[in-house]
């Protein structure tokens, strides 16, 4: 049984979770991976999904529980792939992304993250941050996701991927741990 | 309040209820419809989605009622757009789906149809149609949604816009919606 004082993270995803991990362990919290099969509601609103999703995980687990969704928004293609960025990865991933971007010549795009975190009382919270940049000409660098062809701004042209590391320093994930570190460490430590 | 007899066709789609009103017409076979705010579930389960959506929609409701989720799944894009087709048709739109092709020489791709029907008894049922054929090599005749880009086979090469009104007579919406007529003409009527 887990004990009040644990915090989950509720996730299939190895990749995300070393990074929220790494992220986190900088602010002192212990997260622990748990792969619970969750029911996963359709929106276009990210917020909507994680917070969903992070209630389903608490009620499942009666623990705290974390739990990150993030989007790759872009522009030229009216938010796509937006709320369903997994599911498009694992189909016509980074090839599909680059290949759809050959007819446009505007490449800005959002990446967003958003963090649900969910205690057995019923309180919720959402923690959300965007990072702007490009999608880059080609796959570029060794990552996960979509690391390999987003280009954040003020990287000297790198993408996430090619900035390794360095990405976990000022990505969208980051900015929004930092954000419910802040709260939690406020308001619960 | 709707009276029992009543069958709903929930959409919010005026073009996916024409087609619907004119093919059950012609079993003699009235729907309305109705525009419901349904909550969608993310499955990459048609059939899931199509029966959690009507359930919803029947007790909103208090009636018999129809829902219709279809998608194009492609083979050589691992069955994407899939069941987020509606979200992809609104962002890539067809010119994505024509892009996305240029890098496969397999073209094929099946179009499925799952028509949930569900009553306040909590009789839900689901009736489900695949037709097979292939992504055509540019848009091509005016139609709505995947339409103008797919070509089912034994067509004489003309995607479903080309065909127009005899796309009705073999459509995978045509063939689901046979066998909910046939279930409800022997069960209800």
């Amino acid at each position: 049984m887990p004990e009040l004082s644990d915090i989950y993270f509720a996730t299939t995803n190895t990749n995300k979770f070393n990074e929220v991990k790494d992220i986190l362990s900088n602010y002192d919290i212990k997260v622990k991976m748990v792969e619970l099969d969750l029911l996963e509601i359709q929106s276009n609103d990210l917020e909507v999904i994680a917070m969903d999703k992070a209630k389903d995980a608490c009620r499942k687990l009666n623990a705290r529980v974390i739990i990150e969704d993030d989007g790759l928004f872009i522009a030229s293609l009216k938010g796509f792939p937006g709320p369903y960025s997994s599911f498009v990865f694992k189909t016509i991933g980074n090839e599909g992304i680059i290949q759809l971007m050959k007819s446009y010549s505007d490449r800005t795009a959002t990446f967003r993250s958003v963090i649900a975190y969910c205690e057995p009382n019923n309180i919720t919270l959402t923690f959300v941050s965007n990072v702007n940049g490009e999608i880059s000409a080609e796959i570029s660098g060794k990552g996960w996701g979509y690391d390999p062809v987003f280009i954040p701004n003020d990287s000297a042209q790198l993408t996430y991927a090619e900035l390794g590391s360095k990405k976990n320093e000022s990505s969208h994930r980051k900015l929004a741990l930092e954000k419910f570190a802040h709260w939690i460490k406020n308001h619960r430590y």
